[in-house]
């Protein structure tokens, strides 16, 4: 096809940072406003956001959670009661002093998460074993004030579900901030289409407020690592601050213990820097609002339209189907579709009709091939579910190439002064050698992962005696 | 049933204000929280505002909508690029002064509605009559600065979609006005079983920055009114405000005609003070969370509890069933579910199960009936649908016995003094008058109904020659 037609966007090997940006322009994902770091979420963005929004949630209900909306206001002295927590997010929360003509006698925050929320409602309804456990989770916006942003991984405000759960013990608490990290990573790796590494944060990196974090982490097409979500055991820090108490099956008073996980548009900004390539946008099909898009071949040629619209029709009930049907050159619709990371196009023109078949293109991998139309409905669903398949290998093949380990911080350096990518090295525990590796590579600790290896018997900063291996990388 | 078991709520009749309140804090539907004026959605309130949400979404997109989604905060000289519309809006709206620990050089409001954010993005992505019709909706939280509030009717913070279109010609958006106003009246008259009257607000009522505002008014319970919804016409008020242009089919450069339209949490207020009763809460079949609850009677015999899961299994394809084997006394249960407004109740015990049936309670009227297992599925089926017809007539009566038509302001005073109710009376058109019919009587003018009917041929008030047939209420 010409050269004329491809939209102008810029090679990834040259400027992944301008590649990301041309796509989720080009592909109508976003737009700015006048409003700093905040973006508008375009209808082609949006409708990605609600298929796996839809999705997320089915699987959160199907694991006992119910759905409930908090106020998007925080008093600043309900923030302050917890100290971790306050002390983490004072320094990016945005502040309301005025309401309509009147100043406020106290500040308001506007949530950059609901912990203090739920921890203050949770008091209210939580008094015996038998009001336990509580299993709540918010679909919401919330805003932290980030000095740079970019659409999707860093932005002002940004839309997200928050979990928040209350049990009789610790136990129970941190099974569920495994299950939770278990939809994550599912959700990543059989929706999405991305591989994660799970693992638990250092301390250095934990949410503030939380006894420990869970992490689900993924490796971008640049080498760069992405916190794809996070799930908290939150132990009794919260209960404690805002007296959640309950009388237990002994009769006696108890705190409860919590958890609280998160999933956020974040995930649409790891979907592109994952699958997309030098032609835009490459959606996985479950998450695609379009999977098949059709094109007319010769359109104006009697019978070719009819033809196109009654295939739509009989696609329409196994998969979401689109047609262009518009006056624009095919050249055109080609890039464009490509551009917008449809899964699979359908043309059709007058010698298919012909010939009773049709022409199927694969957006993952180019290829082009025919299928007559009696077996049109078994070969889009098998060619759906081989794209989804072809994308989570071909981002699991590229995460292990893109893997190294490394017993010294020397080859550390190397290896990440030869391009971004995962590096396994063993750590003694001391966030002190976080901020040595940290400073001399620019990679921070991604996460100490559930399944270990022994690389080296030595911390790969200081060489003292080892904790755990631990997975570094440059991160977004 | 005994009295013990009966959850204490004010009667209606003796302080409506006081039955609302119970109501909605005894159902489970909201909670308080230290954020003066907002509520807390509790799962139960929730869930009917997803059932809403899922069936008006499907009905604004099959009507050919995309959902997008706009930021949470407006720079104030955004704002104030529509005069009519920042001197509506300004008074109620909460301003961000501060981020992090830095003084903004310029202050944010919190969205009390997205015309100028829709204004600005607009403005970039319409340049020709083949970027249009634009139709866009956003589902969202919005913040007026309320004195006083009320869960549902009027709070700080309410959730509700916003639609915002652009438009060729005026006769094509006035067309979109009613159209989506007709979504609007249909969603409460099928879906949540509350009747109607639509019509148009007077130039003193309307959104600032219309040309003129349509609206679906109800009547509650207690003889307020309540409008549940409105659909905008703005004419080129905002399109010239904010320079959104288009190169016509002549060639020639025209701002777009613009609608916008909401939808909000407001509307379970409605369905409450419409529907319910002294016993609490009654939902309609459509939007109940749990259509059917089963109570298993004498549970601790051999079998019963079997028998009533099996039950619950064989509905759960025709309907959202809920069952209760708590070991809760069975008159805490009656009086439970009938608070949470549960349409049908389905009893089930050792005799039932030797009979081959069940029993069945309607919450709407009382009337309790045996079924036997053979027909179980019809009959639930066909009650579940009498009882949503049986609250809309209900409704519907109450509605025609609480509307009076007057002509004379003296009789507008008498009638008004011996209960509320809606008041039909003919207007001059001027706004003089209105305000002088709401100082002396309290009422404000609802709407001025489609369909229009001759009562007088002069103004209720000045006696001078009428324009319109006009609702007046006192309302919500
Ligand atoms: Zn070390
Ligand atoms: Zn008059």
């Amino acid at each position: 096809m010409s050269k004329q037609f491809v939209e102008n966007i810029t090679n990834m090997e040259d400027d992944f940072a301008q590649w990301y940006t041309d796509v989720v322009r080009k592909a109508k994902l976003v737009d700015y406003s006048s409003v700093r770091g905040s973006m508008i979420i375009r209808p082609y963005g949006y409708q990605i956001w609600e298929n796996i929004k839809i999705e997320l949630d089915k699987r959160i209900k199907e694991t006992g959670h119910e759905n409930v909306y908090m106020p998007l206001f925080i008093p600043e002295s309900l923030l302050q009661k917890e100290k971790d927590h306050i002390e983490g997010f004072a320094p990016e929360v945005a502040w309301v002093t005025h309401g309509g003509e009147e100043e406020l006698q106290e500040r308001l925050c506007v949530r950059p998460t609901s912990e203090v929320l739920f921890g203050e409602h949770y008091k209210n309804i939580i008094h015996s074993y038998r009001d336990l456990p509580k299993l709540y989770n918010q679909w919401s916006n919330v805003v932290r004030w980030e000095k740079t942003t970019r659409p999707f991984l860093r932005t002002l405000e940004f839309l997200w579900q928050e979990g928040h759960t209350c049990h009789e013990t610790e136990e129970e608490a941190i099974e569920e901030t495994e299950k939770m990290l278990d939809v994550y990573s599912k959700i990543c790796e059989e929706f999405l289409a991305i591989p994660v590494i799970k693992g638990k944060k250092t301390d250095q990196e934990k949410f503030a407020g939380a006894t420990f974090t869970y992490t689900v982490e993924s490796l971008m097409h640049d080498g760069k690592a992405l916190q794809t979500a996070t799930s908290h055991f939150l132990g009794d820090g919260f209960a404690k601050a805002f007296g959640i108490e309950f009388l237990d099956r002994n009769g006696e008073l108890q705190n409860v213990q919590q958890t609280s996980w998160g999933f956020t548009t974040r995930v649409i900004g790891a979907m592109i820097m994952v699958h997309g390539d030098n032609r835009g946008l490459v959606l996985p099909p479950k998450v695609a609002p379009t999977q098949v898009m059709i094109l007319p071949i010769a359109q104006h040629k009697e019978g070719v339209l009819d033809h196109a619209y009654s295939i739509k029709n009989r696609l329409s009930s196994i998969a979401r189907v689109g047609i262009d049907s518009s006056d624009k050159q095919p050249g055109w619709k080609f890039n464009e579709y490509e551009m917008l990371g449809v899964p699979l196009r359908l043309e059709v023109g007058p010698r298919d009709i012909e010939k009773e078949q049709v022409v199927l293109v694969r957006r993952d991998t180019g290829d082009k091939f025919t299928v007559s139309l009696e077996e049109l409905e078994t070969k889009i669903e098998e060619t759906l579910s081989q794209i989804q398949a072809n994308l989570y290998k071909k981002a699991k093949e590229r995460m292990t190439e893109k893997t190294t380990s490394v017993t010294n911080l020397e080859d550390f350096q190397n290896v990440l002064q030869e391009g971004n990518q995962l590096i396994k090295a063993m750590w003694c525990g001391n966030s002190a050698c976080e901020n040595i590796i940290k400073e001399k590579t620019g990679a921070t600790s991604r996460c100490i992962p559930f399944n270990q290896e022994s690389i080296s018997a030595q911390c790969v900063c200081c060489n003292h005696q080892v904790q755990h291996m631990v997975y570094w990388a440059k991160a977004y």
